[in-house]
């Protein structure tokens, strides 16, 4: 098997990784830019570096183009127009219905199949490429009625070979379910920031001690500007559909704060977080999260010294969140495991080591 | 110096062991649940339990509130009523300008100074707590033009002595602030998790993997509903008006968002990523916040390979967050560290333990 791969960064350099070592494929890189191309040679993440994409696609029998998303198009297009009748053409963009949209208006469309791994997000570069960044991570495929059903096997084919778990969507919710689940959270992390800016910037008060609610909310603001431009340019209407709809929400919220009633404010509080747990536990094995809490000195040391007692005993740490006290010296830790056998196991690690720990219960 | 402590929670029972340990005072108690008074004494969170309110604030020279916002109003006026003339009287609340107001219209006004530690969030119950808890944490107090020189020297002596750093504001800037910087994003956690319940409910779909920036932005959502009814019903005014104020934001984003232009939306996520920064490293000690990102191996003794090894070399770790990949067996691990070069030595100890390793530029 001979597969080519269109920009050699994180994503694609994990592409060819793991083409090598678990489909034993050979593989062909291609980049605009040299010095990556080298170093994803250097790195084996490619077999060979090719001098144009048609040189990478000839031959091949499957094509995954990892560029940015704005280059998509036309990298896409340059793909299906140099490939052979049987390959198939695959791309790992973030948003999906403009591309499948655009791809679909030209000749060849029948042998290109979207896709989007859910992995990676987190770093990039090729020096971070992994021949398991995929293993037993989504990957959505959006085909449509113009693609061939030989398309879509093969890249489906390669897709579950590479370790992931590939699943069909269509383009439009695809996009939709992202805008909700990713986007969103983004636009509204940028607003916070915003928000909090002009209130706190325009009075002449000094800035509080900002709390770790506002850290969480807010910790994807501005990340990596490149990317989100173009997810957001990319997916602008199903984002914005979200962003006024979470607007609407919050002036549903506003009007019930305002009104005071305790009860409907309880219970509106309440649903939201039974809505977070379930979305959150969807599918996830080894049982629901749960929370544990616990205040620890802030001294070098000492996360490690309760990482390494869970370690010792087999607890498997899903999450973890750290919130400094003020004066840096002592702070709490959260702590989320999987099903209640497994927190109590925890707990009882903690106290051992002479912290007090909470099991933070369901009500939360 | 005498000391009464009602409610003994974990603020009053935090109090309370301060108050022995730091200013050698002789603390009573009292508390509406008896087995809570029980324990507080039982833990030497206090000298003497009382069977009253009346008999706990006879003879005190400062006498501390820290029941449920909810009950303050009653529990503060019943103090004024049987606290001596000379006694300072002061509370805990998480909300100020209610209260302030209602106390303000009580005789013996003139000896009460509203309250607000910033700590102990995190946990709950008199048996998480801490003589330490107050150590250099922000505490807020809220006197007024009523209020007496001696019962504002009281107060605030009192709470230097616990360890924490007082500073007055005006009740209705405090509560705005909150509402800003820890009010807004529970509620902001709260509309999401219903905005994505009722897109994703709704459609056939199933749910999709959910991502770490809705992880994130979600994580307060429905907690701890006893206190934050209370404190939405107190605040409601200052928090329905950020909560609309971030509706209206989110609808020029949305605006922004659907116009596609590609310079507007970067210039516009540079700028939020960018106030983020200045809004969290604002007063911080040892430079700028720094983030780095790893891929590691997701299994029991990762973390603490790594913070062992960061504690042996004498980092602090200011906040750390893991992200487990969809297989359970990989992970991204983001940890924040003050300042470059404990970034730079950071990153060296992290590569030395064979991880690869990203600085992420301050363009996030």
């Amino acid at each position: 098997m001979r597969i080519a791969v269109l920009g050699v960064g994180l994503i694609g350099g994990s592409i060819g990784l793991a083409a090598k070592r678990r489909l034993g494929a050979e593989v062909i890189g291609f980049d605009s830019e040299p010095f990556r191309l080298e170093r994803a040679r250097g790195l084996g993440a490619i077999d060979a570096a090719a001098g144009s994409v048609a040189e990478a696609v000839r031959g091949a029998d499957l094509a995954a183009c990892a560029a940015p998303v704005s280059a998509l198009p036309d990298l896409v297009g340059d793909v299906l127009a140099a490939a052979g009748p049987d390959a198939g053409v695959t791309d790992v963009g973030s948003t999906k219905r403009e591309l499948v949209e655009r791809v679909g208006a030209l000749a060849g469309a029948e042998r290109f199949v979207g896709g989007h791994p859910l992995a990676g997000a987190e770093t990039s570069g090729v020096e971070n490429a992994r021949p398991d960044l995929f293993d037993g991570a989504r990957w959505y495929l959006t085909p449509t009625e113009r693609t061939s059903g030989v398309a879509y096997d093969r890249v489906q084919r390669a897709v579950a070979g590479l370790g992931a778990r590939p699943r069909a969507v269509d383009p439009a919710a695809h996009d939709r379910m992202m805008a909700a689940v990713s986007h969103l959270p983004h636009v509204v992390a940028n607003a916070l920031a915003d928000s909090a800016t002009v209130l706190l910037g325009g009075a002449a008060e000094r800035l509080p001690e900002v709390g770790p609610s506002f850290r969480d909310a807010t910790r994807v603001a501005g990340a990596n500007p490149g990317i989100w431009t173009d997810i957001f340019a990319t997916n602008r209407d199903a984002v914005a559909d979200q962003v006024e709809a979470l607007a609407a929400r919050l002036r549903e919220a506003a009007t019930l704060i305002r009104a005071g009633d305790p009860g409907a404010l309880a219970e509106w509080h309440r649903r939201a977080g039974d809505e977070r747990r379930r979305l959150l536990e969807a599918g996830r094995p080894g049982g629901a999260l749960r929370e544990l809490r616990m205040t620890v000195t802030n001294r070098p040391g000492t996360v490690a010294e309760i990482a390494l007692a869970l370690g010792r005993a087999g607890v498997n740490i899903e999450d973890m969140a750290l919130d400094p006290a003020p004066d840096m010296r002592t702070g709490a830790i959260s702590v989320w495991v999987s099903g209640e056998p497994e927190a109590e196991r925890t707990a009882e690690v903690i106290r051992r080591l002479g912290h007090s720990v909470t099991v933070v219960d369901s009500g939360r």
